[in-house]
């Protein structure tokens, strides 16, 4: 599993880890950004707020891994040990960074308030070490190295800690420990599910150079395609072969790769098509609208959204005919039909896109049972209703259709 | 924290942890159900499908914890180690339970099928040890005690693990270690910064029964009050007086207790007053309407929403006047103003909120800053509109924005 010489472990400091109040997600995401690298975890830990119990953890890395990163722990308040821990533990001390104290009073400046006296210990460096500077939050990492050991110390909040991580952390690491060329390429897939693709990629899976991976995503899958190689040209090459033979088998449902959302790849096709849209949203209550404006930039061609959540707003801010409604019921193909030219109209958008189910868990039946969701893509040309059932609770009900709407409307959109 | 003289810890075994293909749900898993009965753990580890690794991981665990609690690694292959190494560990032989091996063939027989050789080795016992009935799977557990340390393998799969955990761990648990009672409790904050909620609480955070321990969330702060006792009323009415304190402290910001997040305490609220809400939504895409419908029964009270991500839709649908947009922005108070009354006035409903900002990276100006986000709450009485600043990631500040007008409008409903 190797490819280099660096044997890194995790390890989360928060007593709420412990006490299972949340999830450890950071184990699993290290352990996926780095692997992509080629930079491998031995192990994960967790340990609690308490200073005794964090050295015990630190002294036991120490001793097998050379590369530690740790996350949390690094706010202002009295809970926070994480740094003054590791400073222990190396026999080392505390000194203020002039410049980071700075940034942070700039953090609380331009928010028009004072720095509390407490925030001032996140400006303390390990004698030695370097503050890794952190643009979403107020806490700075600490990169130290001590008798062949990399340390590396991250905020909790993933929204923090991730960008930190490749932006600080596998620099670092790609430098201390040349790999051996990896290629990884992730394919996007959306309407199959898990089990029809695994049943189709049996003698993909099996190799052990390129590997392939099947990971299952909220109404979605990724297939992760890792080569190594001497040569980079020759891993690339490698992944291109196994890239073509995914897409011969999957070609109808392979929306995008790497970093390519369904929101970023309809969103791209828009704008290369200067076409506009707009969502007229039921049962998933704004998310899809959310999803596409997670984008930067989508007010290029997202104009806007009805979350027409009531039969009344359907009515009178849509236009669906009271008939319809009464008729076929707002759960329906006729309905997701004039909410989608609803709504085009009233946004005077080139594409109006609807969605309207039962995210459950009351309000299903026998004949329109929970998890059954319609939707419609609307143009100039047509309007093209589709039907979906879908499993799971409320949210991922939500999710699951949401996902599957853009997948529906990219394929409208053409490759 | 400790409630009796229990020093647990889990460790899972599963190389496909390790490089970040599945999610390590059972360290929170095992951590709140034990929580729950008054059992801590005070360490999580992760290892990979590895002799020698394992044995460093049992070797770290037996030394600090006097309860290991091991999942995964049980299955019939090669690459299954968990039970083989502790036997190496502890210097034990494994014999052949010959109960163990009839429920075995017995699991086969009634699934028409014949055992496989390798399926043998389940049926293997620490010496010494008791094997644990595994209705679920093939795999049973393994419990053993030795000096003083009591080891429980569980198998990987989570619905063989759980019911395993609650049938055998627990009881066993509770007979070596009476527990004392325990009381926990969460309340939820809203619109002040974690430095100044960790300021006005030095007194209580040095305390430890109860214990109070602040948490970041995203735009807001949770504080976890946790208290011990001999009797169970004893308990709950420390957490009393010390959340009294805080509530004189915080009576403004504390929105709700354990799990009443925004939405549910505002749809509460609703529902109680037979009123009905809509937003307008522009910066924020589409995240508050999705927040509040990610409650179940939400179209009580929730009509719709309109997210006007243009300036044409929230001139024509939402009717704000082009000379309003022209001359004060559409990141202004006076155009968060129109749009609450708006959507209150298209939707029809008791009360509508308006959300508009800059959430960037982009569109920032000096006078209008990437974060700067204005909202609006309409009622038949009044339109109060109101300034927020929020710092991160484009994803930050919409979540911070929309929790943060979810908010203000809990505190317009009144309590």
């Amino acid at each position: 599993m190797a490819e280099n010489n660096c044997k890194a472990e995790h390890i989360a400091v928060g007593s709420e880890i412990l006490l299972g109040q949340i999830q450890n997600g950071h184990a699993q995401n290290i352990s996926r950004i780095l692997a992509d690298k080629g930079f491998f975890l031995y192990y994960h830990s967790a340990v609690g707020d308490n200073l005794d119990r964090i050295l015990q953890v630190y002294r036991t890395a120490s001793s097998r891994s050379n590369v530690v990163i740790v996350t949390g722990g690094l706010g202002p308040t009295e809970d926070d040990l994480t740094k003054e821990a590791l400073a222990t533990f190396l026999g080392r001390r505390l000194v203020l960074s002039q410049e980071s104290l700075e940034r942070l009073e700039d953090f609380f400046t331009r928010r028009g308030r004072v720095m509390p006296p407490a925030n001032r210990k996140q400006a303390m460096c390990i004698d030695g070490g370097e503050l890794l500077d952190n643009p979403n939050g107020t806490a700075p990492g600490q990169y130290v190295v001590d008798k062949g050991v990399y340390y590396f110390l991250l905020p909790g909040p993933p929204l923090e800690m991730t960008p930190m991580l490749k932006n600080h952390v596998l620099p670092r690491l790609q430098q201390v420990f040349p790999p051996k060329h990896l290629e990884s390429r992730i394919l996007h897939l959306c309407g199959i599910g898990e089990s029809d693709v695994d049943a189709r990629i049996v003698d993909l899976t099996q190799k052990s150079n390129p590997t392939v991976a099947p990971l299952a995503g909220e109404g979605e899958m990724l297939l992760r395609l890792t080569a190594t190689d001497t040569a980079e040209r020759s891993a690339r090459e490698l992944i291109g072969e196994t890239e073509d033979l995914l897409r011969q088998r999957f070609s109808r449902y392979i929306y995008g790769v790497d970093d390519e959302t369904l929101p970023v790849v309809i969103g791209n096709k828009l704008r290369h098509l200067s076409a506009s849209l707009s969502f007229a949203e039921s049962c998933t209550g704004g998310l899809l609208s959310s999803m596409i404006t997670q984008v930067s930039g989508s007010s290029d061609y997202f104009l806007g959204s009805v979350v027409s959540y009531s039969n009344d707003a359907k009515r009178t801010v849509l236009g669906v005919d009271a008939d319809i409604l009464e008729g076929y019921g707002a759960v329906s193909a006729e309905t997701a039909r004039l909410m989608a030219e609803g709504v085009r109209r009233l946004m005077g958008t080139t594409y109006g896109v609807s969605v309207t189910g039962i995210a459950g868990p009351s309000g299903g039946s026998a004949e329109k049972p929970v998890g059954l969701v319609y939707g419609a893509v609307s143009s100039a040309e047509n309007t093209v209703p589709f039907k979906m059932m879908h499993s799971g609770s409320r949210r991922q009900i939500q999710i699951r259709a949401a996902t599957r709407v853009l997948w529906e409307l990219w394929r409208v959109l053409g490759r």
